[in-house]
């Protein structure tokens, strides 16, 4: 391989290394990490973060890039190198337009708003999270800012979610589906009788329900010999490579579909980066397509399959 | 604060970080990580010890202490300013003797060596760690090589663990406990009547096992807001702050000794990181002062009081 490509190569590695890193710092605080942990974990993985950031947009990652764009325009658009230079070129032109010092802000400010809002959640107290929300949006839109010129604030965010989408595109969609939602949801809430939804409320305990959980997600095809469930205060799937990723799931013993499609859910995103071609591992291409592809995966698994 | 110390404590403060991330990963690693993570997990540990390595020895680092060292010296020697310079110091000069590379090679090969080790380990079978373990004893020897000249390949890693510590004087201990020992060792074999054991071999559930240990930890004054305790194939120690420091252990059901009094052995490790002063935190400053004061406050929780 050409040796430009390898210094890129190992250049992504190391970002992706520290992102992976913090990704399982994060998986930890969502987990097991003891509440004392908050504050050395939020320091830990701003370090990370600010690192992964200085890496990527350093001066000689730009120039790198620059180099082997020409050079890999010719190859076919899903060849490893130029699906490499094209993706990590995006990542950088977005980051390179943020400042470090904002990436740092936003990661402290995360770290330390979980930990207040894992409290406030267990109270059901908005307020006591309002002011940690109120410092995530302001940065959010900080960080918003830094693309400027756009037609909506959403933008720059939405293109992270979903690359290449505009805000003027998901309006349309929104309005198409709201002709029929609104109306059937009206029709649904206006119907006299009340649903029998008594067979959902029926007791199991915390260990059935896991055990047959994790039964269907294997029955799909999760191989946790690469992966494995754990709890958490809400459920999400985190890959730390193809070869590790977890879910997490949370119980209810009076309300099976809590854990059951929790599991399930989660599962179609950890089929979805358990499938990643391993040639792929430790760059940014073993990731998702777009939140929306990743969004299909899991509500298919959930509620098509299941 | 003298703004050239406060740049040290920053720069600090990020090698810090990055050990304690590295130290979280290997947590993992030896409690809840699937098997199919090992592989990535080596590559995100030696990153961060790469990284962790060529900031504490870096120019700048180098220069701001030779900076700081003289203006420090009038200060009382347990000032939080001269500790830091000083251990910092210590550090910086062992650890410039060591190429990054070498640090990277030894990180890889210890977290691949662990994988190995944990599957021989369920199967006692030596010959399958032993490529393992040469690997490891040929990079550690390369690594004590870097400190030559020295009396015995084993001082530099003496030193390590009980700074100013000698082989000299490590031997002279052993041969007087020796002449006490070895004698009393035989006697004991040479007794006609074996002793009954049968106390120690009664079976209780591991849950209970399990309740009963933290019991004691916590009367032991082991803070679980500030640590937990999990399973993994041998019992450790580990800090990731002051606030978040974790033990582990292992379950026989037929037999009690060994979780209980490894949990009890963990715990005076934990009790003794629990106990660092908070203010040296994100520090070096915040560790044990050696291996043989760690081990003084484990067997004594375990040995005397447990």
């Amino acid at each position: 391989m050409d040796p430009k490509i390898e210094e890129l190569k190992s250049r992504v590695h190391e970002v992706h290394d520290l992102r992976s890193a913090a990704a399982v710092l994060s998986w930890d605080q969502e987990t097991y990490m003891p509440p004392g942990g908050a504050s050395a974990r939020a320091d830990q993985m701003t370090t990370l973060r600010r690192l992964a950031h200085q890496k990527l947009v350093s001066e000689e990652m730009g120039q790198l890039l620059e180099e082997l764009k020409p050079q890999t325009a010719q190859m076919p658009d899903d060849s490893f190198e130029a699906s490499l230079v094209r993706v990590v070129w995006d990542m950088f032109e977005r980051e390179v337009k943020v400042p470090t010092e904002l990436v740092a802000e936003m990661s402290r400010a995360a770290s330390e708003g979980h930990a207040v809002w894992v409290e406030a959640r267990r109270e059901n107290d908005f307020e006591r999270f309002r002011p940690a929300l109120e410092k995530l949006v302001a940065l959010t839109i900080r960080y918003a800012e830094c693309f400027k010129p756009y037609d909506s604030v959403y933008e720059p965010l939405l293109d992270q979610s979903e690359p290449g989408m505009k805000t003027s595109e998901l309006r349309k969609i929104f309005e198409a589906l709201k002709v029929e939602i609104v109306p059937l949801r009206k029709a649904i809430a206006s119907r006299a009788e009340t649903v029998d939804d008594r067979v959902l409320h029926r007791h199991y305990s915390e260990d059935q329900q896991w055990a047959f959980g994790l039964e269907v997600a294997r029955a799909f095809g999760y191989d946790l010999r690469r992966g494995r469930q754990d709890r958490s205060a809400h459920p999400f799937t985190i890959g730390f490579s193809v070869d590790d990723v977890r879910i997490t799931t949370r119980l209810d013993p009076d309300f099976l579909p809590m854990a059951l499609f929790g599991t399930l859910h989660e599962t179609g995103h950890a089929l979805y980066m358990q499938g990643h071609d391993p040639v792929l591992g430790r760059t940014p291409l073993a990731n998702g397509a777009s939140s929306g592809l990743h969004e299909s995966q899991s509500r298919m698994w959930e509620n098509l399959v299941g």
